[in-house]
């Protein structure tokens, strides 16, 4: 079905990009072959690092007429498997474009090309006095060009939304070559389809981002950050809701269980409490008046629903310290089991205490350790399940704990994923999740990608 | 092309709807041959009520096979011609399907039919202390399925974001008559292509929303309001710039100039100082000390930039006759020309100023009267050109230069609608907004709609 690369393709590349950004190196196969998907792993036939959207549009041009695979991919941070090349092929690594392009404060908005790293636009925006809030737990690594293919967020999405909502407008190069510049800079419109919001969140299934304007927000004057710890995480869960109700408006609102605190604890020699699940939850404000009031407000709360303890910070070192270990929780998960299985399911709010009080039953019936943490305050959990791919059986166990929660979090009128997407793993619940709608998908799918050549395999099947 | 409504048909709709609901009488074609667009009018050949999903459904399914044109309508406040029947065929008038279904305030979200008028939804979500926060200025009357279809917004879309925000998943009746739900019901997610927000904004032209989702917010604690009027309006507008480069985030941030103010001082007997221009900024939060804070920052702003005099309130009923006040804006319009020519582009934050003086040339240019106000902090202006049909001269020059208005929206990096949306008026203007993009909106229209047999001639021709 599809064509193998052959040397006529590589010495297209070679004449297209040049020697050194057209590679069949072993070592740079493997280094593209796979993400941070555990269970990804699939040789590119040739890997190739264009530099700009002529170039793009060039190899997607040749890819459609020749018929071969093209999968893009940039830091590779994705927990789903969607930058792997399923089908092998051609891996168009979009690394080296990676430049902030301009920067608006007047507009409040920035325009950059699709490889610059989160945390890295950050730093460049936080001379403003601006900053892109969505924070995803990758935040060090991940590229803006991947969260806008996987519509990502992270801790700030409760008060600031998720990426989805700040793109204005995006260059996209279409699989037949096609340039198209989508959306505008106005910071609302209602001119016809949104186009935007359907290439955001379609992991580079429609078309490869090149560039990115991107609505930014003052960093806020003020922040005071509430750690809590409880010996019943239900109490933590209550609490939660009790804040949501009471109409406080938190920038994040976080919860890591026991187990999680004690991974951090254990693997990152921080200083964190580590015999009670643990909830964060930090206040943005113009004033120090008006944030200590919110924050009072909260203690209230926490204290009714029986916290064990709790410390408020405004400094900004501890506020640092706090999110280094809640941004810890993952990497601690990897340490102590090599391949764990990383959940990212959200379901409505007033289900949350049933579907955690579910995954510590599933664990139990699998037989399967799990370390819960996750931006609680919009109901997205991350259940890790603490597994070991060496381990048949056990791996086993551990991926059909995890079905079985994906199961109950569409049932319950959640989603399979809030913000990983679904890429190889949760390809197999779209059915479930969308139904009917399911086939309009698909046609969404034939109408950008006739030829089936950008990242085929990845999110949906045609 | 398209078939025109004979005997056959309309005994097809007597049996699915009953007598009552399919109507020929020359009143209903009349009252249903047009919007609040003054210079759309055409006349249905039949008008008909649906009840429920299936009877939409059926309907569709019928005009497709038949090659029959339908268009969907509700209150019909469109100020575009977006439920103009410009083809003839079938009005399918949704408004018997106007109830709250159901209010789930633990999961904040409220589950609706599409007729239900915005204001009527707000009063019903208040016991719950949740509100919808666009507020349209036509919330007396607009339906939810008629904001959803074009992306509506408002006063509050500063703070809280348009209708695509709050759209979590609809129930939609494609053309074929397949009934879909698009969406899921989770605060966040990224599970495929997001054909929720691909509806939103579709004007009616890729399916018939038959129940709508929305997310709501809890009602703010405290609520205040500073008003504030400027000899010079340029002083005004840098007011605006300034009080969102400080970093204040109030909740709507108002603008009506001299003209405006003196049209709603006229015609309304309403109270207000009608020799300057005006703005009207609200804050939201969760303490009335913090509140205060942002209020007390923002006069020092309007101070230095020049304003004249200022009042701030907290009062309920002062709130509730200033807001009467501006959203009497358009109301007073159409009382001093029967047919104003109704503009509603907007700019990016740093063209503010030259936008508003353009609009001021463009007025002396044409010898035509302009009355300016809107959402300014978003960078929203709606110029209305003061004109009347019945003078074919001047109504023409007031459409030439609201043209010229939205041609220098568009190429400062604005666009031609901010809210209101395409409709019949705008069509001219989408090659020019999105340029080789309009090729794929087109595909997407006759992907959903093969036989084009709705709302055609909206929005965009196939």
């Amino acid at each position: 079905m599809y064509k193998k690369v052959d040397e006529a393709d590589i010495a297209f590349l070679r004449e297209l990009l040049g020697e050194r950004y057209v590679s069949r190196d072993e070592v740079d196969l493997v280094t593209n072959a796979n993400d941070a998907y555990v269970s990804g792993f699939s040789l590119p036939e040739v890997v190739v690092w264009p530099g700009s959207t002529d170039e793009v549009s060039a190899i997607l041009r040749y890819a459609t007429t020749n018929r071969i695979p093209v999968t893009v991919r940039a830091a590779g941070t994705s927990l789903v498997g969607s930058c792997v090349p399923q089908h092998g092929g051609i891996v168009m690594n979009v690394m080296r474009m990676n430049k902030v392009i301009s920067v608006n404060p007047e507009d409040m908005w920035v325009d950059v090309q699709p490889s610059i790293v989160y945390e890295d636009l950050n730093r460049h925006l936080s001379v403003y006095g601006l900053f892109f809030p969505p924070d995803p737990g990758s935040a060090v690594s991940c590229t803006i060009g991947g969260m806008v293919a996987s519509n990502a967020s992270g801790i700030m999405a409760l008060k600031y939304g998720t990426t989805r909502d700040y793109v204005l407008s995006l260059t996209v190069v279409l699989p037949s070559g096609e340039v198209m510049r989508f959306g505008c800079n106005a910071l609302k419109t209602s001119v016809g389809y949104d186009l935007v919001r359907l290439v955001v969140g379609s992991e580079g299934t429609l078309g490869v981002i090149t560039e990115a304007t991107l609505r930014v927000k003052r960093l806020p004057r003020v922040r005071r950050l509430l750690v809590a710890h409880f010996r019943d995480y239900e109490n933590a869960l209550d609490s939660i809701t009790d804040i949501r109700s009471e109409g406080l408006e938190p920038a994040a609102v976080e919860f890591l269980d026991r187990r999680t605190v004690a991974l951090i604890s254990e693997h990152l020699g921080l200083q964190v409490k580590d015999d009670a699940s643990m909830i964060v939850i930090e206040f943005h404000g113009f004033s120090d008046q008006g944030v200590q009031i919110e924050v009072r407000e909260a203690v209230k709360i926490i204290e009714k629903n029986g916290c064990d303890d709790h410390v408020v910070t405004s400094s900004e070192s501890e506020r640092m310290a706090i999110w280094r270990a809640r941004k810890g929780a993952y990497p601690a998960i990897l340490r102590e089991c090599r391949s764990p299985v990383t959940g990212d399911v959200i379901v409505p709010l007033s289900k949350l205490k049933e579907t955690i009080r579910y995954i510590y039953d599933l664990s139990e019936r699998y037989s399967v350790e799990v370390a819960v943490f996750g931006h609680l305050g919009d109901g997205n959990i991350h259940a890790n399940w603490l597994s070991d791919r060496s381990k048949k059986d056990h791996w086993e166990r551990a991926n059909s704990a995890n079905k079985e929660l994906v199961k109950y979090a569409i049932t319950v009128g959640g989603a399979a994923s809030a913000e990983h997407g679904v890429g190889v793993e949760k390809k197999e619940f779209m059915e479930l999740q969308h139904g009917p709608a399911l086939s309009y998908m698909r046609a969404l799918k034939r109408l950008f990608d006739p030829a089936n050549i950008l990242n085929p395999g990845i999110m949906i099947d045609v």
